[in-house]
């Protein structure tokens, strides 16, 4: 059987103010009509022998998530962290309420904030990584790069396994420009955070390169879910756990891994001006959402969601309007909204 | 006695959103805290032997205008026209109610919607003004040019009257640049629609120029007042007025016009660049209000009315937030708004 694991944790400060602490990005609809969590979700849906998703994320957000996959007609199990402790601990727990559904789970795990425009792409993807990980394998994916992003981590493949799987050679940090030119030009893959194993596999693998975090989430582990499938992990144990991330912990030290690369129009929508790229635009190359009015503008993204924007004589901008905030920004800012945030009143973040 | 005559018939689409259909920029406060209809009423408030205003607008806006001078302790006469005429016709109607108050009253007739910066020079003015008028001119104020203006028609002084006072020569229309740079290097004034004569005179010199308008706003005059003060305009007799201006009807046929030099900080705020202009800047240049948060931003005019706008990396912009609607524009495109708001849904305007 297998089971997806989204993981919801993410705040998409970079999306501020659309994305919120209180409401994080993946709760909004940026490109379609869905939510991002309720594309994920269905995006998984049209495979075969897959099991109903287990959601990981913090207490606040358990309601909501609960409330958008019940729209789509999902019936998530939600695993409520009591604090971030970055991904390895979440798929840790995510893997041990898998095998309490089937011993055999093969789990896929997915961040809940990401788009993917070809999704029949994605899914036979899927099913090969499903297969290599039959096999035993830690497998991820690594998006064929579009362009040299110094943005993301990248993954080296190493010797070729069985089809279109291949070893990891090494996982590599966020490069300049100059080396993510050479890491583009020498067939490295973006480390989009996306991973297919069989549930015991990887808390094997977990126990012999962290004993401890295997140890301590075991422990918060509960006996049995609340009533309605609702999972709380032991704050108690939690809570002493070491951040790590599941790169860190375990692919990049085990010998057991795979990637298998994804070309299927992928994106972590990391900023506006990524948002702006995916937009349908106008032969002006204006995005627009919600009810905007343009006039003589070019190369700018204006999303209205309470009121009427009227955007007048201007190029290159990002305009959001927010039921309680309005963001004017330049598209060459994009990346400084993350910094931005931080000195803004706790209020509006 | 000398009897304020505020005209409060204009729309100031210029400064949509902040100036609408049913709140024109009289009724906002622009540059200061009080509106600038309020502005106008206390600015001639300091000057000896005033008496309360008369002020002539739409029936829509009586009620703002008995409320907002009403703040500041003045209790207007309203006089309400059925429809707008221009400003010859109110002007009239306005002394007609000046001499029902006393028959020698002076009228000072002053635009609700223009700012002084300069009040003690502009009451200094007045007074002169006002002896000028008592020789039985039709006096004017030209405001000295600061710049060479092609949004404003310009008045040619004459021979020298008396003091500072000059015969007026010509009222010239608004011109292109070239002639603004000639008019400003020759003398020329600013026709900014402020006048001082005897209501009498007025009346006298607008039977002369134009009998068939001085005999319809006598018949569309009532006989007396409401209760309150106000004035209803006889809706039969006004309507079949033909619109025009004081200076078209009155002060350029008139043999007994005069002007005085006034320089004292005016704008009529006619654009959105204006209210920058006007605005205290910070060291990049910037001007805000209300509730807003630059970052690197440089010669941008924010105002907040509902909820706080962040700015960022963006230059040259000016951004007017309202409680229904958003504005983004570049400063070059100030002076399109009216165009602009044709283009806008009714509901916006």
């Amino acid at each position: 059987m297998i089971i997806p694991v989204i993981l919801s944790g993410g705040s998409g400060t970079r999306l501020w103010p659309l994305s919120r602490r209180a409401t994080p990005k993946q709760f909004r609809s940026l490109v379609g009509t869905q939510t991002m969590i309720q594309d994920t979700a269905a995006r998984l849906a049209t495979l075969g022998n897959v099991g109903e998703p287990l959601v990981v994320c913090g207490a606040g957000h358990a309601a909501r998530v609960q409330k958008q996959l019940a729209a789509i007609g999902v019936t998530p199990t939600i695993l409520i962290e009591p604090s971030a402790k970055n991904t390895a601990p979440a798929v840790a727990a995510a893997c041990l309420a898998a095998i309490d559904r089937h011993p055999d789970s093969m789990v896929v795990v997915l961040p809940s904030d990401h788009v993917i425009e070809d999704v029949a792409e994605f899914a036979r993807l899927v099913d090969l990584a499903v297969t290599t990980a039959r096999d035993g394998y830690l497998t991820t994916f690594g998006v064929v790069p579009t362009f040299p992003a110094t943005g993301y981590g990248y993954i080296c493949p190493g010797d070729s396994l069985s089809g279109e799987a291949s070893a990891i050679a090494a996982f590599v940090e966020k490069p300049d420009e100059e080396t993510a030119l050479e890491y583009v030009a020498s067939g490295y893959l973006w480390n989009a955070g996306m991973f297919v194993f069989r549930a015991t596999d990887f808390l094997a693998e977990l126990q012999t390169q962290d004993p401890a975090m295997h140890a301590a989430v075991v422990g918060a582990y509960p006996s049995s879910p609340d009533e309605g499938g609702t999972v709380h992990l032991a704050e108690e144990g939690w809570n002493t756990i070491e951040p790590r991330s599941i790169d860190y912990a375990v692919m990049e030290p085990t010998k057991r891994g795979a990637v298998l690369p994804l070309a299927c129009g992928w994106s972590d929508v990391g900023s506006w001006a990524t948002l702006y790229d995916l937009g349908t635009k106008d032969d002006a190359g204006n995005v627009v959402q919600g009810n905007v009015f343009l006039s003589d503008a070019t190369n700018v993204y204006v999303r209205s969601e309470s009121k009427p924007v009227v955007v007048v004589g201007v190029e290159d901008l990002i305009v959001v309007e927010m039921e309680d905030v309005v963001l004017v920004m330049h598209q060459r800012a994009a990346e400084d909204v993350k910094a931005l945030t931080e000195q803004l009143p706790d209020e509006l973040t």
